[in-house]
């Protein structure tokens, strides 16, 4: 069924009004009409079946009926900070740790990130990866859209992160020197409802310095086994670890 | 440093002769010159430090030094079995089950494929394939390529995998039915050097029929947990939790 995101002040104790682009989307894309239910989630995350009572191009007017009682958040909220990357490599990253349910996603400069990150486009393309987070949400049937968030340098990622009850950089050195078991010891600590910082270099990885900052400010090195994974690849198959660990295992 | 698949017939005892291709980026691209040393690595998976005798455009000899001794093979053999995607995914999934430590990767046509495969370009195609998987295998410094196949049907699939240890069939179906800790009881039955058959469906999922046909035919339903996956993503998962489970897991 179509879930959308609707801001709060869309919603009275009974009916919900979507409109702009949503409203498009339910009226030309999907050609609904009174009668049809999709599925409207609030701010807080909570999910409700809506039946649709009016219907105009430009606004869609629903009735509240009962909420869904699944929830697909993960017990554990996940950032994502990611050195920069050529766009479409991070468009990816933004959409599948969606999917694999990461809270929010933090760009930043790393020392061998080859994109410069333009300023004057800074609010357009955030707007864009946010755009992304919440059609890879919808898609995915989340009940929470990833935050977007951007940092100045590693440093000011590593520094702001002592509400982190884990922090971890993952690192190709890691892979290298055969310390492959760092990631289970790091997994079996998470308790419920603790915050993770996960920290991924750019294409040409992490440099000494920044590695080495990484550990002093606290980060626990780990690694994903012994090939060397693009770094397009590491996030989502961090976050697979992490999903089974709080949601998979027994 | 450098790494290359080199076939049987191109080595002898104490040396190895590279040509065409490979021989052209040693020359032209690297601009290596007698005395540089590269990795080669032979059709049974054996990586030797070969240091450059003479070098021309189109063929470069080596003396064979001494060999590697990293494994960066996984202990278990998995096939990633995927039902017919988009052409960039598809690559893509060639790309990234490469580096997550995939032996064989098979293609199938299924019932809600919307490509469908050209049987004039097969041999193109999966020439294409078979190159991304050397590529990639190269990059992620593996010492093995993985075949590059393709099967009529799911039933074809399902029916030949006789010799597999273990078939787990990836399902939306369990995914919404909340079944998330069967993956964690298959994970639990791995043993070491088992061969592992993992079928994934296309854009729109597997059909009822295929389904069923699939656990008829022994395969165990798994999910990746409670989200909704795109295609693409839920291989890249699925090899996550299998490395961790024989390469990370203490």
């Amino acid at each position: 069924m179509q879930r959308y995101f609707v801001e709060d002040d869309q919603w009275t104790a009974d009916a919900v009004i979507l409109k702009g682009e949503q409203a498009h989307h339910i009226f030309r894309v999907m050609r609904m009409s009174p009668g049809d239910v999709i599925i409207c989630i609030n701010g807080q995350g909570k999910a409700s079946y809506c039946r649709i009572t009016q219907a105009e191009p430009d606004r869609i007017k629903c009735q509240v009926e009962e909420g869904l009682s699944s929830d697909t958040e993960l017990p554990i909220h996940i950032t994502v900070a990611q050195g920069d990357l050529k766009a479409d490599k991070y468009e990816w990253i933004v959409q599948k740790s969606t999917e694999m349910g990461a809270g929010s996603i933090t760009g930043f400069p790393a020392d061998h990130s080859v994109v410069k990150w333009d300023v004057k486009k800074s609010e357009k393309k955030q707007a864009r990866f946010q755009k992304i987070a919440q059609e890879s949400a919808e898609q995915s049937e989340r009940l929470k859209i990833p935050t977007i968030e951007r940092k100045t340098s590693l440093e000011e990622v590593l520094k702001e992160a002592h509400p982190y009850d884990h922090k971890w950089i993952l690192s190709e050195r890691s892979a290298r020197k055969d310390h492959h078991h760092a990631i289970d010891d790091a997994l079996r600590q998470l308790q419920h409802s603790d915050r993770i910082l996960l920290v991924f270099g750019p294409e040409g990885g992490f440099s000494t310095r920044e590695h080495e900052t990484a550990i002093d400010l606290g980060c626990t090195p780990v690694s994903l086994g012994a090939r060397i994974l693009r770094a397009e690849t590491a996030p989502v198959a961090t976050l697979a670890l992490l999903v089974y660990q709080v949601e998979l295992k027994r």
